[in-house]
């Protein structure tokens, strides 16, 4: 029987908000395996803040798509078919698989894993994937907690945020959440046990910062940019860091952002505010899933997923992102998964 | 004889530029030293950017001083009288002795420091002194730079500035200077040997930049910060550092003044944007002093001074800092000195 793809290629580029137009379905039928290659069956694909500076004409860390290209996107997916040494048919695989049904591959850029037993799939492109590496890496090797600083962290209902959140309790830290609902703020001051959260659409974030931060502010793990990083600037302690994880709240904006009028403050503080993408840590992989595994199954880290069906709904469930209406990690979900024994 | 004292007090606060307004000259006899202290007679003032930030009521890396307080500034000076065991008549010292004939000390924050045979007495202002520690760990240290890589300087032929660039030389960098004039910029080149210059008053620095870095900036020693700041961060490499060690574009704002719009580059580039204030580095003081004079007697590093006659000139001289209009390290010339033998 043939297989038929379905793909949602770039259609155009979005000017600030992503629109459905930005894409264009594709269905076509999947062509015979050509030796050395691989095809991948996607199961849960992945939608992250950074997507939308993927679709940019220009280069991010990754080069910037082609008009009319399948649209990036880490997934995970399970061998169908292969015609390459170093994969066989039930291998699971994760990787830049793209915003489609069914991908071909010589390989390059496809990491097998193993699923762990009392690990639901959907888990690799979160706690123990990209998100959980970048909290990680981001709050560890950036940022350098010592015990009792004060860390701050904006988005920290998000997928990111709230493992930052809880990894930082976990090291001793004082953790301050910032996040855009009552809700999202109960979640991680009743749930993750963190020590204060700010709703930034009702609180004056100034003024809470002082309250919850009473010390200042030693470590900034910024996922949004913008006014919350200005303001964070103004109440750094001697010697923070800035972890630059993201800056979700530009990335729609039609107009050029202005940068931290606070930056002065960095200088005068001998603060440090460094970028961050996950990408250069992944010879280190094995270190945050084993620190991250002891957590997890000792039930010290916890960690939400929404899992929006079909990969039809892709283009309009990545704008969730930026409304802020979902709680954890945002996947879709492209296919079933049925997992053998 | 009684000693008269003359002092510059701080008068009111400047907005914008300093006035000699916000100074008021004061005379006062020398009253007797109390037991525990030293009298210092000062010989040379040092003038730097940094000033300008201690005049606001707002502490920077220091704490504000108060209205009617003696303006602060780092000085050179000998011991008149001491009735304090650590200090002798004829030793030495510099520190925090303020715009002031003669200063009366209990000996903390005074530095003693020996003359080296050859070196006139106003270089541990300079070479010897802050500037040329400010030099040192800035560059090596905070910007960490590897031999090949592309170095560029802001306020390149300053006091600061042109050293930055003879170390960057002498580590086998590729070294860039921004300069606000041709003559300054002719220095750089044909007097220090530098790569290349650009005069940011009157060249494109975004296209200056491109051709004098064809292969990107590695690290970006910042006297400046502002629009220069922000072209220079849409031209780094990955893993650039750049060394905030001054923002003289801002200090006579009277607006608040936007961070760069180009700092989302920081995050994808995986930069890092760090604070240097030399304070912090004044244990490690002999390590740069050990280098630097070795290069100075070797001819390896250059370096100028200007100096300007008489306490009088201090308010009005400061602002040739922001004009530009000096060639080297500006200091004022307090009294007279002899060196002994």
């Amino acid at each position: 029987m043939t297989k038929i793809n379905q793909q949602w290629l770039l259609a155009s580029r979005p000017v600030g908000r992503i629109k459905e137009s930005n894409f264009k379905w594709h269905e076509s039928p999947v062509g015979e395996l050509p030796d050395g290659e691989v095809l991948v069956r996607n199961i849960y694909l992945s939608l992250d803040p950074t997507n939308r500076g993927w679709m940019n004409p220009t280069a991010t860390y990754l080069p910037a798509l082609e008009l009319g290209d399948v649209m990036r996107g880490m997934a995970v997916g399970v061998v169908e078919q292969s015609k390459n040494p170093h994969f066989a048919e039930g291998d699971l695989v994760q990787g830049l698989l793209g915003w489609q049904l069914y991908t071909t591959s010589d390989g390059r850029g496809l990491t097998k894993f193993q699923q762990f037993p009392g690990v639901p799939l959907d888990a690799f492109l979160g706690l123990f994937g990209m998100i959980g590496m970048t909290a990680y890496f981001g709050l560890l090797d950036v940022g350098r907690p010592k015990e009792g600083e004060t860390l701050v962290v904006s988005g920290a209902a998000g997928a990111v945020g709230s493992l930052v959140c809880q990894i930082g309790k976990l090291k001793g830290l004082r953790v301050v959440g910032i996040a855009g609902s009552e809700e999202k703020c109960r979640y991680l001051t009743d749930e993750l046990g963190i020590d204060g959260a700010i709703n930034y659409k009702t609180d004056n974030i100034r003024k809470a910062l002082r309250q919850h931060c009473p010390d200042g502010i030693d470590i900034y793990f910024d996922n949004v940019g913008g006014e919350i990083l200005d303001t964070v600037l103004g109440q750094i302690n001697l010697f923070a860091r800035i972890v630059l994880c993201g800056m979700i709240s530009q990335y729609n904006a039609t107009e050029p952002v202005p940068g931290p009028y606070n930056l002065v403050n960095l200088l005068v503080r001998r603060g440090r505010m460094e970028g961050f993408i996950v990408l250069d840590y992944y010879d280190r992989a094995d270190e945050a899933m084993a620190a991250l595994a002891e957590w997890y199954f000792e039930k010290k880290v916890q960690y939400r997923t929404e899992i929006v069906p079909g990969l039809k709904s892709a283009p309009t469930a990545i704008n969730r992102l930026f409304d802020g209406n979902k709680s954890g990690k945002l996947i879709v979900q492209v296919s079933e998964w049925e997992p053998a024994g």
